[in-house]
């Protein structure tokens, strides 16, 4: 079989080894469960020692705030991202090649996190370098996410049904402005200081709500 | 295109970019790994020293007793939340910016959990604020639960049926009171003792389940 | 509504809250999501400290057998038991409270294994009491299933179909045994050696086979 | 009924216990679950002690990159085996013993996979026996891949649809070839450096690109 033609083996609508390779269930799965997965582990940075004294153990407490909230922030900004990773994969009927690799590179961000908010839970208060570290981190993301909508937009045959071009704008608009806050919290954290750069950051959930709501999107486009 | 009305280029029955994003599908995916990460990683709390000599194993196994009870109960108790996360989303046809939220707050507080829980292992029985700690983290899961039903229960939209204002009001009862024993559970632990405090919450469980029966609830009901 | 009779509000084929809960669905999704982190966090249990010389490294990664050994065989358990899992539950159309919990136990015995898997990797030489923490989880699991098929069984209207005499007497042979292999291995480690317990109990897993070939289950039965 | 034969207890089409156990939905959930958490375990190989001064945190934070390598590779390295387990998957409609225990096997290579990434991080730049190992690992879950494929393609009952043997053909190239590389790195490692190992292997990345565009696959063939 392998001295005929490719096309009279592998028609045009039956691609063979990659049929159904095509939807994205699977990669969706394996998207949960990393999201999931991050967020969930991100509770492994926060610990008190076994065995401490009564005063000894709530200052080993009281130190934990800091863990706490770089908890919190992370868990929001997974959470969003995972908002942002399932709005484009609603638009995504079928996946190429480019679409694994993007979704998978972006999966390895979100991964990572964990590790920089570790860094600025015990250095955040500091060290720019540890606030640079995380924001590349999420700029990554964020972007990686623009680039798996991008070509989701541009190749017709990947849709689910056609991107209206008014939300295909917004949506660019959305995730481009996430990586350019990031960039700009790196700027703050090494120009002015490390919490300057982090509240900068955390600026930017305030002003994506008010540009959503300029845009006059309803509480069912969630 | 961005020059014509939205409600031409995106029609009521056709949200555009959020189109299927209604449906909790890949929220309750998300969901179930967060709450099985929480539960399995609970375990990582339970560990003896490596290369003790015979009586340092068996003494530190004996001391792994307080964890393992620990372990116990907080898979319990994010067991009991599943339960009601499931019992809430079968009611939910349609998710929006609203249900996502406090879905994630919810998980965000359920993810927390395996902290408060070493917490109490380690120090439950001296430090009246290591049951708090727990109380106040399984308490916010509950209120979360009853904020996420009422939505549901306000917004026919959202519901996948409607819901018999009966069991409405028995699940209403059921998470809030659910909420008010973890108050009355860092009352007691601070007043008596942390361990009346813990005893306090376990003794939820039998009214729980005896509230459920005079109801009338049947065995299907799950 | 809430003064006309439950019956008039809920129908028997409407049981609100409940509804759709019987379905066996989410059960299964959290069931093979702490499966599958049982499975990979065993692996946390292997590692080598960093900053070794050459002759330290090599003897440090030659001690990771015993690790490496505990590992591959509470893997080999693990997957075992969801394959049971998964038996028992294609027999299961709808769940009740009963099939929940003995559920939830189950999971709650299967996330426990990386414990006792730590115990028998560290002292399984040596210690008969970790050989016997050890058997007591995976005896438990083996119970629980074993309670969850019986479940099954004896109420057909759990049932996703009638469940063959024939079938049902064979399953229950091997969970019991199963269970009873666990019992041994505990009396052989303390009346012999750990060791010899170990091997009682992996001397299960050829009889196990021996048995279904005995029944005649063919290839496709899994 | 026990008394009755099989054949009639049990019809062709009925298989009972195992009825639907053939379907491969539920061993793709746990699959992807494993893959999911296997990648995502990884960060947890990178951390920085807390509490350090500036110059001594710059300096930690410099040396996590050979373990932020390590992650970026093993990420890949499981997510490209992820999209092989796809392709094969896609293939299969229905499971047997074989294919699960071979599955099984695959998953438990896959989760053991952040172990030896932690050696690579430490030691793949001094010691052949850490890339190794790793290879090994690797080369162990191509192998594994590979006799998935096999059982598949010589079991016509178990595809989902006819294999073409062309890239039937490609397919065990493919997998052929990377167990090979496994190889072909550990014999480099030993005979020249470890670096030189881990560079072998990375070259494999761009050959099976290559490789796959002599054979023709389109865009849409993932």
């Amino acid at each position: 079989m392998s001295e005929t033609s490719p096309a009279s083996v592998v028609p045009d609508d039956a691609p063979g080894l990659g049929e159904h390779a095509d939807g994205p269930d699977r990669l969706v799965a394996l998207s949960d469960g990393i999201f999931a997965i991050a967020m969930t582990i991100l509770v492994l940075n926060i610990s008190v020692p076994s065995g401490l004294g009564r005063a000894d153990f709530r200052h080993a407490l009281h130190d934990t705030w800091s863990q706490l909230g770089a908890y919190a922030l992370s868990f929001a900004v997974i959470g969003g991202r995972w908002r942002d990773h399932r709005r484009v994969f609603q638009l995504i009927g079928r996946t190429d090649g480019t679409v694994v690799h993007l979704c998978l590179a972006l999966l390895g961000a979100v991964a990572l996190l964990p590790f920089p908010t570790a860094l600025v839970a015990d250095y955040g208060g500091s060290e720019p370098l540890a606030v640079t570290y995380y924001a590349v981190v999420v700029g990554a993301i964020n972007l990686l996410l623009l680039a798996l909508f991008l070509r989701a937009w541009r190749r017709p045959a990947l849709q689910a049904r056609p991107i209206p071009e008014r939300l295909a704008r917004g949506t660019i608009v959305d995730f481009g402005a996430a990586s350019l806050i990031a960039v700009a919290a790196i700027v703050v954290a090494f120009a002015v200081s490390p919490g300057a750069g982090l509240l900068t950051w955390l600026a930017a959930f305030p002003a994506g709500v008010a540009a959503r709501r300029l845009r006059g999107e309803d509480a069912f486009s969630d």
